[in-house]
């Protein structure tokens, strides 16, 4: 399998994360925002919204989307129970993360951090991390019941969540007020097969 | 099982629509979100974002967020096949329903018809309908290759974006020009068991 990623993605981080816990093998194509590389006829063929990660399936089918990727590759393993109702709780958390998390945790740090077009007191800035505090407290009420999201053992709903709140500083956030999280983003580290984010 | 809904939630409907296909019971326990029914702490231990629809598992526990709950009743259906490919187009298409195309139906419908907030030609509306067409275009770009969106049959990935997409011209959208979406719907509207919206 191929992956199309850029290096310092959050969203291509989740991919990688769970390929490490999985032991799956994969090939990256890193390519740069930056440089244009998404804005093609060619690259939309295979990303419908000309985003990465975007995944080459063992099918030969391209699979755009961290959340479906992940559910793809996590098919069939412990990251991924049969049964009904924990699959509709790691549905939750994968839509919670695409629609209540994301968005203020990657913003504040792409501003801040990697492109340095904020300051970190910036109004826009703070918005996004009052809506990030809100998400944040949802999942350490979670995290306070139980040791990973979805219940049980770690999830694909774990890897999707962790890296843009293992990043939360970037976009000048304060954890220590979340000790379940802080316990949760340890456990999901002490994992075997831990991948860090990549730099290149 | 029971279904707290609101009587016009688009939301809830996809979960109404699943159910009849299904040929499911589920007991309806309607909310009104004018009388603030949803801001309760009690409401809140149900559905953590305090949004309707939120059901009551044959396990006795209470799953929030639509997707969700779709997955949770067609999981062992044909509405949601077992193979992985499969199952990964599916959250795709999940996903893109939450953050591509549900706002940008759901708000102009609110607040042009539902709430009579806004004329259809108001500038926000207007730049709603601009992102949902580019929503529109990427389905009639699937649906001309395919009949159903996670290709084969139909799935939850259809009952996921028929609401909104059916509701369009609430929020002043004119789908002439997307015939492989108003077949799509057509198709929708054919299949044994499909349920209308309720409006109690």
């Amino acid at each position: 399998m191929e992956l199309i990623d850029t290096p310092r993605s959050g969203n291509a981080w989740k991919v990688r994360l769970l390929c490490g816990y999985l032991d799956v093998a994969i090939r990256r194509h890193p390519m740069s925002i930056i440089d244009g590389d998404l804005n093609t006829a060619e690259f939309a063929q295979k990303s419908p919204l000309q985003q990465v990660p975007v995944l080459k399936t063992r099918e030969g089918e391209w699979l755009a989307e961290s959340a479906a990727i992940l559910w793809y590759l996590a098919k069939g393993t412990s990251f991924l129970p049969e049964d009904a109702l924990v699959q509709g709780r790691i549905v939750f958390w994968l839509i919670f993360e695409q629609t209540q998390h994301m968005v203020n945790f990657a913003q504040p740090r792409l501003q801040i951090n990697l492109r340095k077009l904020r300051e970190v007191n910036d109004p826009g800035m703070i918005a996004y991390r009052t809506a990030g505090h809100h998400a944040l407290r949802i999942m350490e009420r979670q995290l306070a019941q139980t040791s990973f999201l979805a219940g049980g053992g770690p999830t694909i709903a774990d890897v999707a969540l962790f890296p843009y709140t293992f990043m939360a500083d970037e976009g000048g956030y304060e954890l220590t007020s979340f000790p379940h999280i802080n316990a949760w983003l340890s456990r999901m580290q002490a994992l075997p097969g831990f991948a860090p984010i990549v730099s290149a």
